[in-house]
């Protein structure tokens, strides 16, 4: 355990105010609005689309009573007063049959799982609990009026709200959607995310002569998470640290998309031409932001196209994605503010922290226990690969020790 | 809290050998192999494949040493014996500059993040740690030798192992594929699953003379949920219970899928020709797993083509094919035996239950404790879009206090 933090850590300049992160997110949450397109769709090709209002039910599921079980189907009258014989029909109804008979009291009926009950029955006997004698069934088990029956609408009622507005739609509501009789739905356009990168050092392929630049890994990275979490991506390239450049960039791509990610120069130093630029032209709200890694990380507009401008750096990036980028496009698509989901694990770590500061460590899981990257350097991409997920650290915390619950949150919850 | 199970649970006849999860699990994980074909694919086009092969950096990251902050670089040598002052360079460098000078001992360099160290230096001092004097810069601060700069290497060196084999990839993989110099791997072709949906009683749109008829929720559910996997379906479409049908649909699947999802009919009950089909020409494994949801399950193998039998009900059908489908689509895939991600999570519900059996009930997380869905009725569609993932109760389980960790399974962690 170190007892103090890295030396490196201690890089906030005194004098200087910098914004608690949920302060940002709370600004953020209250300034921006969703995108208010909409279009149809098939429910099948729904996947991760977000629906533009709620879903009522078109019949009921079941949409008629019928049996949970192979077994026999009979009036809970018939087995009044103990009887436990019943006359059984020669007939058989199968899922799907559509059986026109009745079947009088004192009878019961085969049916099998998913038949629609027929008139004269409510009560169905596992054929496991039967004993057939002759024509008839003897019943080796007590029954309740209902049993082993699913009853119309138990599950949804025609004309019930099935899904609500906002809800992305994954696999299972898919399967709630259909069952219901929804064939088509109203969701929001997806959401159009522009990446950009910007830097003179970057390049996209190794060669000799540019062996000392950096191979951009942000942008297809970015492209990647956008796909992931089932927005459509625009890819806006690679602008050099020109301020002419940038400027035509950022407003071409204020045009063609709901939010833009530019990566790289997002201070508002000498070479930070995209922070300068947003302070500058770009309705900045804020590039000073108290956590680690993630600094500088610049929040602004672009001709009312909101603008993330991430850090250079792909961990920083990355962690300012998941922390800010996640949330914003979720309110943007019409999802709403969402909170990523984290668990409460134990440490298996110590650690000193220096208060003030939200610091997000990458983390993962392993024997029931949180176990966080060698080394907190935000140039090591390969603690990305390495990492299931974060830990984050609150601004107050200045100390975790072995076994402690820290909040973690897996990637798999943000993706 | 129900003091005793609820009666429809006690389905499990007696005098039948139900075999436990882990058992039926252990079975197909020693008895399947991975698919052995391969493609080469696109870095940036890589998202969710899987690695054929463990992936060597071909460049260092950092390709060399460079600068984590805006600052001013010196030699470290420069300042021993406390010397505090150093001449300022004229010279400045930013990210991407190739600089053929050599900094002296005693100076010192304007360098912005991310530009490669020039000869001569070694260390670096943030902008906001010095004063600047006429041509001098005051250092405010100590430092290490190597402080605030990144070596080359450090994160990854040329050669080194990236990624291993099995890896499936995320964007942030995607990333340090890059920033190490890889633009194309090799990865094992998608998975091909084959969804087949049967029963006399599907149809696929509602219509008033159908209006008993079950709409077939479970392909577009299976289907969704392939597309989440990453894997590639293949809809099979919907046959009857025909045993002739469902023979030749299964002759076709086999030779065009690594794998078949079947739902309806797995049982082996006068009408469950699929569970029928896979007994006496499919060399069926089992179809009597210890589980609820997830009776009747079957695992067979239709002409060496794996087949998972999966019940008609969607609950039971999307419980077993997280908890089987899964592991087995990642072990074919070359993904390996995964395990669901998993948490202990304390229980805000309490329950008894019948022990023998694993029970998965359908949960989510709220306030940091697990709820479970007001009815454990495998018809509840709804209760699928209403969870967040499953709680998973041992055989050995009989009850569960207000309070108690469970193990909580989200769905995220599984898609």
């Amino acid at each position: 355990m170190t007892k103090q933090p890295h030396k490196s850590l201690a890089v906030f300049p005194n004098g200087v105010s910098w914004t608690p992160v949920d302060e940002a997110l709370e600004h953020l949450r209250l300034s921006l609005k969703p995108i208010l397109d909409f279009e149809f769709i098939n429910v099948s090709d729904s996947l991760d689309y977000i629906l533009y209002e709620d879903i009522l039910a078109n019949r009921s599921n079941p949409p008629v009573g019928n049996t949970a079980v192979d077994g026999f189907g009979f009036a809970h009258q018939s087995i009044k007063n103990k009887n436990k014989k019943l006359n059984l029909c020669v007939d058989r109804i199968a899922a799907g049959d559509s059986y026109q008979g009745i079947v009088p009291q004192g009878s019961a009926i085969k049916i099998l799982t998913g038949a629609e009950l027929p008139r004269g029955v409510d009560t169905v006997v596992l054929q496991e609990e039967v004993t057939i004698e002759n024509d008839n069934i003897i019943l080796n088990t007590d029954l309740k009026r209902g049993e082993n029956t699913r009853k119309v609408g138990e599950d949804i009622e025609k004309g019930k709200c099935v899904l609500t507005k906002g809800s992305r739609i994954r696999a299972q509501d898919i399967a709630l959607l259909i069952a219901t009789g929804i064939n088509q739905i109203k969701v929001y356009l997806l959401l159009k995310i522009g990446i950009l990168s910007t830097g003179n050092e970057l390049i996209h392929k190794v060669s000799n002569k540019d062996s000392n630049k950096t191979l951009d890994a942000n942008r297809p990275m970015l492209m990647n998470i956008v796909k992931k979490w089932g927005y459509q991506s625009i890819d806006l390239g690679n602008v050099n640290d020109n301020k002419t450049e940038i400027k035509t960039k950022l407003n071409i791509a204020s045009e063609i998309c709901d939010i833009i990610f530019t990566s790289g120069g997002a201070s508002t130093g000498d070479e930070d031409y995209v922070g300068r630029l947003l302070k500058s032209d770009g309705n900045l709200y804020n590039w000073r932001i108290a956590m680690k890694p993630g600094r500088p990380l610049a929040l602004a507009k672009w001709n009312e196209t909101p603008v993330i401008g991430l850090p250079g750096n792909p961990v920083a990036a990355f962690v300012c994605t998941i922390v800010f980028g996640r949330p914003i496009c979720g309110l943007l698509s019409g999802e709403g503010w969402l909170k990523p989901n984290s668990f409460q694990v134990p440490a298996a770590f110590s650690k000193n922290k220096k208060i003030g500061r939200r610091e997000y460590l990458r983390a993962r899981v392993k024997n029931g226990k949180v176990e966080i990257f060698h080394s907190e350097g935000s140039g090591r991409i390969s603690s990305l690969s390495w990492a299931d997920g974060l830990v984050e650290l609150r601004e107050e915390t200045s100390k975790v020790n072995l076994g402690d619950l820290v909040k973690y949150i897996p990637f798999n919850g943000v993706f």
